[in-house]
């Protein structure tokens, strides 16, 4: 699979996030449920635009956080997203065009605006997302390249974009084109919320051997499995997918390919500044590790180095040369 | 005048920083003055933006920077600045609000783009700036609102604004407003390339008397006086201004009145990250004590605090809460 063009192609919500402080008080007065991203709607999002504090503005999306942080470790990425035709449009458009990666979902205008997704971190570094989808809920089907998707080694697929029904589709539609063309398909399971609205629909897709690396935290490993412990929803998840990646925060990561598992700690870091995109860095290493035909155990490592950078600073997006990070892996 | 409603009031060029690393050789291949800001049009913006790298955009401009630093400080403050009609221009509104200052002039529609700063930060953590001016040159007299003005102690002045004509009309609308009502004006020369290009016009203005205080760092007012040392520099401006206030980055600060003379050192910090918004936020701090009937001495101790605090994070706006960090001085 040397040649194909792309190592790991996405589809995901292309958002801008919009950084702000907030209080634990704040947090519990507007019933946000602390950690997790829930959807609102146009007038939700300007109401609690208007309570919240100011905020500062980068591109994100937990997909395109994950080609953004593969891009850092030197794949060659690809990224399928829609955008309205806006100014924070403009802006998500280059942000990821600069990091180097393809990207060519035009841009369309009366659909809605670009999506932002509003963050508000807490002094214990958590964030707690509200997203407001607007034109990235109407990504169709049209926007899937086939071609382009049989030139990557991965698929890459955002469990938030399982939601709305047009992404779905087009992401099935993904799945269908990726299967043909050998194409391994990877999949994040992206939140608990998420998990509890689609389970049957996740199950069937797992049980049909669409998916060959799914992505997991803990609360949606126990939501996807009803375990009762953690042990019994890895076990189970790994009867479902070839591989089953399971993130765990401070605790680390576990993975698990039929008989063959591996774990591995959280990397140290110096400050804990802002967990948002630590899960979907953790992707991006574990993601670079399988597409360079590296083992678990030092796919789970490169997720831990890309993850420990994500989250001692504001934002999602990778602000160092994580391919320096990780060189002692790499070996470059 | 302890019963005006504002402390503040300013006006300013209404801008969303779009902050982003670069290396030193990409600043000279794009032949920018390192260090300075220069206006450049929409097509060299889009061209600029099109070459550089992945940025986050936070709302800045001088003059409101400074506004949100006394706001940070605890002073009532309020804005003037033009938006187009934009996502943008929301994005300015929300954050200027969000602190507390009063912000109502109108954006408008069909006079270009809310303005916006590309601001390439070396990793000497100086900041180079491009400014495309877009509406906030269309600021026009009619939001200069006159009881405002006669409403606040101080009127603050970007240099800034000087450029384009239509500001620099309504500025001269608004110091007359504010020798009407006994409102002391402010006025930041805010860079060396504009006093180049207006140095007469200046000097003109303070020699009628129309500025109470005048803000320049070390290269404006040799630009402004043309004086051989920097010890001729400040004697010239003193004899012209009735509060001068020279600040030299890292060897602090000098403010002259009359024969009163005060000097203070740079604050100490734990880590210099990017100097954008240092002599805002200077400013910030020497108005904060001069509003509150302080002495030269402690209004630049306020400002090398606030100053201290804006070069230890990314982006211009106080990240914390500059009332509690000036609270030795402030006495609270």
């Amino acid at each position: 699979m040397t040649d194909r063009r792309f190592d790991v192609i996405a589809i995901g919500n292309a958002i801008v996030d919009v950084i702000a402080d907030a209080s634990d008080d704040f947090i519990a007065a507007q019933s946000m449920p602390k950690g997790a991203m829930r959807l609102i709607d146009e007038a939700e999002a300007k109401r609690l635009y208007d309570a919240m504090g100011p905020a500062r503005e980068e591109s994100g999306g937990s997909a395109a956080n994950t080609v953004a942080g593969l891009a850092s470790l030197g794949l060659r990425t690809a990224f399928i997203g829609q955008l309205g035709k806006d100014q924070l449009g403009e802006i998500f458009t280059h942000d990821i065009r600069s990091l180097g990666v393809a990207f060519d979902t035009p841009p369309m205008d009366g659909i809605g605006a670009t999506a932002r997704c509003l963050i508000l971190v807490t002094p214990d570094a958590q964030r707690t997302m509200n997203t407001f989808l607007g034109a990235a809920q109407m990504l169709g089907s049209d926007a899937v390249d086939e071609a382009l998707i049989a030139d990557s080694k991965i698929l890459y697929l955002e469990g938030y974009l399982w939601d709305p029904e047009a992404p779905r589709l087009a992401m099935r539609k993904a799945i269908a084109a990726a299967r043909s063309a050998g194409t391994k398909v990877a999949f994040t399971l992206s939140d608990s919320f998420v998990v509890d609205r689609h389970r049957d629909d996740l199950n069937a897709l797992f049980d049909a051997k669409a998916v060959n690396i799914l992505f997991a935290n803990e609360a949606e490993a126990m939501a996807l499995t009803g375990a009762a412990d953690f042990d019994s929803a890895i076990a189970a998840i790994a009867s479902r997918v070839p591989t089953a990646v399971i993130t765990r925060g401070e605790h680390g990561a576990v993975a698990v390919r039929g008989d063959e598992r591996a774990a591995v700690p959280a990397e140290p870091i110096e400050r804990l500044v802002d967990t948002t995109g630590a899960g979907d860095l953790f992707a991006a290493g574990f993601l670079s590790g399988q597409a360079l035909g590296l083992g678990l155990e030092a796919s789970l490592r490169l997720g831990a180095i890309a993850a420990a950078e994500a989250i001692q600073h504001y934002g999602a997006r990778p602000e160092t040369d994580l391919k320096a990070l990780a060189s002692a892996i790499l070996g470059e």
